[in-house]
């Protein structure tokens, strides 16, 4: 199948604007002293159901011809992909299933059963979650809508960048966190096209560096025991990501943890905006100048918002 | 001295357009359902120095003859006063005294002496405060900038509402917190003029009711040991505000300290944006209903988001 396209960005861009919200990008004088460069950061953490996922899953709900639309959509995700198939699920009137590991954190099941998804249970292994997700879909004949390894996904995620590259015009540098590659390779397909001269570099946490890794080997190599606050970075590249990152990206690099703790504190303290650890990432690379550059100009996306307030990183790190 | 009217609000405005943000008005569906009306909410938060205190010190220190001003400004205030007039006056180039009472936290000396603002301590007592205040305008020349007793504080902190109505139109309802009223009595100008049909309600912590107190006495009655988590709202009316609130004001609520650390975690929860205590004062009198409206198109002023992320109120209460 051929990879998703400039087109296929725009069409998603055309598909979720009665349903998404066009976020804002925001500037701030202090972060942009601390990193010696101009940062514009691409608001996603004030999307719907708080996260960048809500593009993605709005254009995959939304693509379904009508007759296996009714049958719905299911994935197993107890993130922010779950929240947000659930969401645009429920905004087309169609059913989604959300199959969720035990032990998943309350508030994420909450916000998935909020949105009127119907949960169904599994063990915390990938055995127990294929083959539960494998069983609702027999039974119910819904779609399964993967959380990157889609095309119409990848091309929802990158809308966020089309946007940021048409509100602040010309960029020397686009930073986007990586997980499973969505976001990063819906990104890299958007700013290649509409704004060539700016490179795209991906930041991973050096604690869940598979990207990093697969990148420099040339071929996809799995993510096994990640360590990482940042929860939505913890899953491995697939083939259909990994080939568009590899043509697309110009580099990848990682940062610390205790960089990604003080970047997320820093642009709470500064900016006024809650961002989850995951959106953190990658101001942390300029903080820990991971990444030589001084006076460019730098979209950063920051791709959402949905954290635990009672369990802040700070707690313990101070 | 004539009280200030729309037109020192609109001059207020235009002086001090060139330095202080035009900030956001936001929306959120979950706020609105949970409220049962439409909510604007004036993001003071993402103002300069981090609140709605930098419009009153900017048209303060903007105000000033050359002569008084190249002798510099003072004022007493740890809080986002003192670091608003720091600020303000180093946009003029003119020095800042600021009078700091013991114990106060030293994140906020530091933003004070961030912004190039001279620190002179005194002790934690109103002897002292003033004093030490009195000792050092005497020295040095300085004008007092009280934090909102002074007409100019009044008008420029009134810009807030000019802008919120100017952005979204009708409403029925504008709601700000109050302390010692200048954000209250410049918003009462603002609106009064400007969408004449809108009340003005102010809402206040009932652990520190003066204003409550003293409007339904019909004379300033002065707060004595405040006990309430909303830090900007501890003070007292004076007369000028009182004489503007008295006339201008449709009415003064009180809420809950529970109330109000709701208030702000949904708001941080729901709209990813960090509020200070203060700031959420007037959102916890529409969920505690104190308030009794429904379907309303309200005007909230979100004050501010100087918040100590180590110390969170929900910490305690969870």
């Amino acid at each position: 199948m051929a990879r998703p396209t400039l087109t296929d960005v725009r069409d998603a861009a055309a598909r979720i604007a009665p349903y998404a919200h066009r976020t804002p990008v925001l500037t701030c004088g202090a972060l942009d002293e601390m990193a010696g460069n101009r940062l514009f950061f691409k608001c996603e953490n004030f999307q719907k159901a708080g996260a960048f996922k809500f593009r993605g899953a709005c254009n995959a709900v939304f693509s379904l011809p009508e007759e296996s639309a009714r049958r719905g959509v299911l994935t197993h995700s107890s993130g922010n992909h779950g929240a947000a198939l659930a969401l645009a699920a429920r905004l087309r009137g169609i059913p989604a299933i959300i199959v969720v590991p035990e032990g998943a954190p309350p508030v994420k099941r909450a916000a998935i059963e909020g949105y009127g998804a119907r949960i169904v249970d599994c063990a915390n292994s990938l055995d127990s979650r294929e083959t539960t997700a494998a069983h609702a879909l027999e039974e119910t004949g819904a779609t399964l809508i993967h959380p990157y390894d889609n095309d119409r996904i990848i091309a929802g995620q990158g809308t966020a960048a089309l946007e940021l590259v048409a509100e602040v015009g010309d960029l020397d540098l686009v930073l986007a966190p990586v997980g499973g590659g969505g976001l990063l390779s819906g990104t890299a397909i958007a700013v290649g096209e509409v704004a060539p001269t700016a490179r795209v570099i991906a930041v991973e946490p050096a604690g869940a560096d598979d990207a990093y890794r697969s990148f420099r080997a040339g071929h996809v190599i799995p993510q096994t025991d990640p360590r990482t606050i940042a929860d939505g970075l913890r899953t491995s590249l697939c083939d259909r990501t990994f080939a568009i990152i590899r043509e697309r990206v110009a580099d990848i690099v990682t940062v610390s943890e205790e960089a990604i703790v003080a970047a997320m504190r820093h642009i709470w303290q500064r900016m006024k905006i809650v961002v989850e650890p995951s959106a953190a990432v990658p101001f942390a690379a300029v903080l820990e100048k991971s990444l030589d550059v001084t006076g460019q100009r730098i979209g950063v996306i920051l791709s959402g918002g949905n954290v635990d307030l009672d369990a802040l990183p700070w707690r313990e790190s101070e």
